[in-house]
């Protein structure tokens, strides 16, 4: 499959090769998971505690051991409108840096959302109609989930009601009106349209929202309503799973590139686009000692990974969700505004932080300056413009790149670009007048948030 | 090649079979086309008339007679990037209208600048190169074309300078910021920056400019400075010929399908994506009888086609140009402020319309609140955000695939999705709130400005 022609640029596979199943790298893990935990008891959560809130097939997947799930068609048949995604390599990008290193990049701004987020939205989705679900109760911070759940709901004719942060509602209508194309209704979080909602503008009037209060309001709407289900876009095990296609796609893409990557990075909010890349090559390195070094890109505003404590911890700040052992900074931190929205979340994926905790991967954080900078400099020589959150992974593997050519060695580095940024170019604008600000660590925020960490 | 997969979506081609010549419709035309004229002696211009403001290559492809031109190898090397880009088959769309019709679409989208222009942008951007320009002068409207221009630069390592229209730069800056991401540099016009702004200025404080001022003011500095060139994003021969990559691949796609286009529509703004498309299906009807029915889908509000006269005019509003035979509304005529921005110009390319006049192809205008409805359909069904010019050609491919349901006839449609509408959200916006007017045919605005038609 490996061409002959030295300067390919893109490596497509044919509608086809869209993976038939998820990869659960729970099958693989050296090391056992810890359960989620109900914050009342302070005993492992059950299918049943999560019955109001997902479609039961979700669950089952949460748990699932089984390393190959199996696809629904229709859910391949969705996935026909713009997978298999296209893994790049990075000519031009290499001759800029002046780099012996290869650089590959999958891309999943192909989605119509943008986004790598339909492939979790899809199933979630489509499982949902299964289970007799007529509507879809979701949160969206940036807005990005929020689309991609709204794409879902209209290709499986699902009502979807997004929560969005009110501060986002006001500074982005492009991704609201994004969503209501798609048919969503999109109201500005907190709203009055939930007790919780209402709880909270009754306390502090003209609240500009946070992804926490977002996602207690969808949860709230959820599980009070029986024609509806939550849907959540990162986090969770079955979330992660649906991400798998990308890695799957990869593998085989690099193999048709005939080389495989020494260094794998992604950016890392909740964990799922992370998850997504690199397991399906984590699971080489556990089942045959492949030796890919795996590097999540945090930013340096909230990098739970490299300085978060792992620990049981909320998954949102209302305290609603059950307890998750993970990398956190502490479910009442609220992040610097910085502008990849997609990366402002307390904590991480129970699966990527267990895999960071017994060093199976390394991660990196990165200010906002140095990210866009990366990001400016792949536009003008690859043309994509990337949205902020993937480029944090470009400036790390930007940077191993440089130190490829530094150290005179060879390389062959593989990137995930996420997401594109044309709803993001209000931040390119900072950037390029120089008023973008980078946020220093934290530690004093932190602290804070992390000496209210629930006693397990 | 056909795939025994009847749900297939998407007809993929390997960047091997990225086209190595451009398609030349003057080899086949059957009637011959009038030569441009010198306004003020009203002889047919020569390649020395246009030597300050193009490289000589791109003056040799807008007179030559070749069937096929080869495409230089840098070009196609920049063309990886993007290309060959996707042939859908909508079979999600055919089942919103219950339609026997199959409906394929050409997705241009794909593009880092988001639409078709980078085909000829990029070629523009290496014949320059190659002739030793250091920086290219054009004007943008609604700013594909500009963007297209800035990421092209970026490729070949020019200075963009690009004078894009008031009214744009400031309710558009997403755009712009675009651009100057790219590198390019981004100017209001009317500008002070030359001479024919200034007095335009001088005359109308406030003048919020129109594509007619900015081509003058790019020409303006194209023909003042020794290491600039001009760069024109439609309407003439050798940009037309460059978008005919877009047909050639459909065509092999179509080939892959299994089945050839009874219908085929394009939007037409100046043209070129209409030429792109369509021109290598003409040529089979001229040289094989191929019988493939082709439709223009232009707006109401700048019917040039449908409603225009076929006579020698102005391309610009500042009456710079050459005269060129097409079907034109006037050169003084200024369209209302529909959302296809694309699409509002008073002219059409001289191949189009000679193509029209003789009946090769026709012509039908749609008001922008029927398009933006095939839009939201479209979105709904497929996912992807069409641009506004495009859902003109949706709407046309739509309503022949309803009447094919009326019929009880199976029809083959194939339609040319130019570009995605992540910039024009607003627009929809006004649709989704039905606050999006629809605007006449100016019968006495074009009358005026048809009475000012130059006697040649």
């Amino acid at each position: 499959m490996a061409s002959s022609d030295s300067r390919q640029t893109k490596f497509i596979l044919d509608e086809s090769r869209i993976p038939r199943t998820w990869y659960n790298i729970a099958a693989d893990l050296p090391v056992a998971p810890s359960p989620p935990l109900h914050p009342g008891t302070g005993q492992p959560i059950g299918p049943d505690d999560l019955a109001p809130l997902f479609p039961m097939a979700l669950i089952g997947q949460e748990v699932s051991a089984e390393r190959e799930i199996e696809i629904p068609e229709p859910v391949r048949d969705a996935y026909r409108l713009y997978r298999p995604s296209p893994l790049y390599r990075a000519h031009r990008l290499e001759r800029a840096l002046d780099t012996p290193a290869h650089i590959y990049y999958k891309y999943e701004g192909v989605s119509p959302a943008g986004s790598h987020k339909p492939n979790t939205a899809i199933p979630q989705a489509f499982y949902s109609r299964e289970a007799g679900v007529r509507r879809i109760a979701t949160e969206t911070g940036a807005g990005q989930w929020g689309s991609a759940m709204a794409f879902a709901g209209a290709l499986f004719d699902l009502e979807v009601k997004v929560y969005m942060v009110r501060a986002s509602y006001d500074q982005k209508p492009y991704r609201r009106i994004l969503m209501e194309t798609y048919g969503a209704e999109v109201v500005a979080s907190p709203s009055v349209t939930t007790e919780y909602g209402r709880k909270v503008l009754s306390e502090t009037p003209g609240n500009p929202g946070s992804l926490g209060i977002a996602i207690s309001e969808a949860v709230e709407d959820a599980a009070t309503r029986d024609d509806t289900k939550y849907a959540l876009g990162s986090v969770l095990n079955h979330v992660l799973l649906h991400q798998t296609v990308v890695g799957q796609e990869a593998l085989e893409q690099m193999e048709m590139a005939g080389e495989m990557p020494d260094v794998i990075v992604a950016c890392t909010g909740g964990g799922s686009n992370f998850a997504g890349l690199t397991f399906p090559f984590l699971g080489r390195n556990f089942r045959e000692g492949a030796g890919h070094r795996i590097i999540a890109a945090e930013p340096e505003a909230a990098p739970s990974l490299t300085r978060g404590v792992y620990a049981y911890d909320f998954g949102d700040t209302g305290r609603l969700t059950p307890l998750i052992k993970m990398h956190t900074l502490g479910a009442d931190f609220i992040p610097e505004p910085i502008h990849a929205g997609g990366l402002r979340y307390h904590g991480m994926a129970p699966l990527v932080s267990l895999l960071k905790e017994h060093g199976f991967i390394e991660a990196r954080s990165i200010h906002q300056r140095a990210s866009f900078e990366a990001g400016v400099a792949f536009a003008r020589a690859e043309g994509i413009l990337p949205a902020p959150e993937p480029t944090h992974a470009l400036r790390v593997a930007m940077d191993e790149a440089i130190a490829a050519r530094e150290a005179g060695e060879s390389k062959v580095i593989l990137l995930n670009l996420c997401g594109h940024g044309h709803f993001d170019l209000a931040s390119y604008e900072r950037y390029l007048q120089g008023s973008l600000e980078d946020y220093e660590y934290p530690t004093e925020k932190v602290e804070a948030a992390l000496a209210g960490l629930p006693t397990v």
